[in-house]
């Protein structure tokens, strides 16, 4: 059974330039959670003004606790700091997402720290989700390279790895955030992972900014990861190349494992429908091969 | 060393609605020529009125000669009859390649004749060109699956690689015509073709229609395949369903290659500038994700 954690609403929408509504943005949401996903990653607790986009975080996760909260369904929810988690359990989120990466020039550019600050920062965070039972997720950013300092080296990512599990965390997400990742590295960096760490707490979060997104899923399938992160109809973008794409589609990974024999719980008509629905929203084509020949021909 | 067999100038350009010049072709011809690849297919010898974007074979073919015939490249063209084959050789052609498929559904919608009629029709093509020494190599439509017909046995494949093979022909080009061949299938046609062919004579011709190309390709490498059939800048598309991509695009397998660290002789940059020139001509962007980063970064 592979798991696919859906970042559709979050990271996916957070790099489209059109603003939604919140009704669009549950109904995209509710869409998803018919479809069989498991886990689907809602918002992002910043500051509103920090990241328009993310701006009624309150508003959208109290919707979808409401109308949604029944369904044996993960919501998780991305906390950059304490206010924040406050914030999010109060609301009722039962699981949140922490952010760090591999480089300081990327965290300081992005929050403002370097990767050991953004550790420091965690801290309280994490304390108090262990004393209330949330379950929490690491974000590991620019594991294979950075727009700022080129190519990381396995070593960082052996050593924030090891910070997140320290903090006690789950599962670790590790990010190929602006989609440099090539098959040969992908294999190498998890050898060398599952080595130190176990390989059932480990999920690849592929960016298919340059196409390499599936031959990179196929090789940590072959290295025993089963968990990947996805976004519908590959919502998103690249802010570090214009034009560029961003997430993986959740379609390509369904379709690459469908394929495989690989079950993955999702019905894709209904994933589908809840991609096209958002993509409409946002005005745009998909940048799924598969899906768009999946809705010409409306068959698999 | 991995070889591409370029045929954007013939498979890509044949799907596209825009019809170009001659002298367009000839330019987009002549930059590829500079891009380190070996092998360009340059047209095919059709009636002109069948197929309106290959109905200036003989003056694109002339000038070819004429202007880039010095160089240490193959310009194959594509020959459907004796007629096709005697314009073709007169005016210089060293390597022709015939046609026919896995499936009578197919074949006779677009030709007119069952497989095994295909085959009939090649033989005085075949007989002749082998004593003129010209080169032949043998495309294997809808080798994985049929728009008529669905999924295609292994049976057929193995069946059509062997009748190609007892012509006399140096290569079997086995082509994923509509794009639904997925990494399992691939390897064990793969599997059983190199039990009973020469793995060195077998070329996977991949379309990207549902976004499978390059795992495709990535299993095909691990199967022992070196050599793959691509079209610049994903140039064409895909009749059976309407919008969608067709062959997969040369810079997406020169990128995995050379993630690989397998040498293709191909300079990117050229080879790049020849994509954005015919596109331009066609008036549409490239489906190739890496292709699209690359110009939007000017870096790999």
């Amino acid at each position: 059974m592979i798991k696919i954690v859906e970042v559709g609403p979050r990271d996916g929408l957070q790099n489209e330039k059109t603003i939604l509504t919140t009704d669009d943005k549950f109904q995209f949401i509710s869409m998803l959670s018919e479809s069989g996903l498991s886990s689907i990653e809602v918002t992002s607790f910043v500051k509103p003004t920090s990241i328009p986009q993310m701006g009624d975080a309150i508003e959208l996760f109290s919707k979808v606790q409401r109308d949604l909260g029944h369904k044996k369904i993960s919501f998780p929810c991305l906390v950059p700091n304490l206010q924040g988690y406050i914030t999010a359990r109060d609301l009722g989120v039962k699981e949140i997402a922490l952010f760090s990466a591999t480089s300081d020039s990327f965290t300081k550019k992005n929050v403002n720290a370097t990767v050991d600050e953004t550790f420091e920062r965690m801290k309280e965070v994490v304390e108090l989700a262990k004393k209330e039972n949330v379950l929490i997720r690491g974000y590991i950013s620019t594991a294979f390279g950075c727009p700022y300092e080129g190519k990381m080296d396995i070593s960082k990512l052996l050593k924030i790895s090891e910070k997140f599990f320290n903090l006690g965390v789950y599962e670790i997400s590790i990010g190929d955030t602006i989609g440099v990742a090539v098959p040969n590295q992908v294999r190498s960096y998890i050898k060398e992972l599952k080595t130190n760490f176990p390989i059932n707490k480990m999920a690849m979060h592929f960016h298919d900014t340059r196409g390499m997104a599936l031959t990179n899923i196929l090789v940590s399938l072959e290295e025993g990861v089963t968990t990947f992160d996805s976004s519908a109809g590959g919502l998103g973008g690249c802010p570090y190349a214009k034009g560029a794409t961003g997430n993986v589609a959740t379609e390509d990974v369904w379709y690459l494992m469908q394929s495989l024999g690989l079950e993955t719980g999702i019905s894709i008509d209904k994933l589908a429908a809840a991609s096209k629905f958002i993509l409409d929203k946002v005005n745009r084509n998909t940048e799924s091969k598969f899906l768009r020949a999946y809705l010409n021909t409306g068959k698999v």
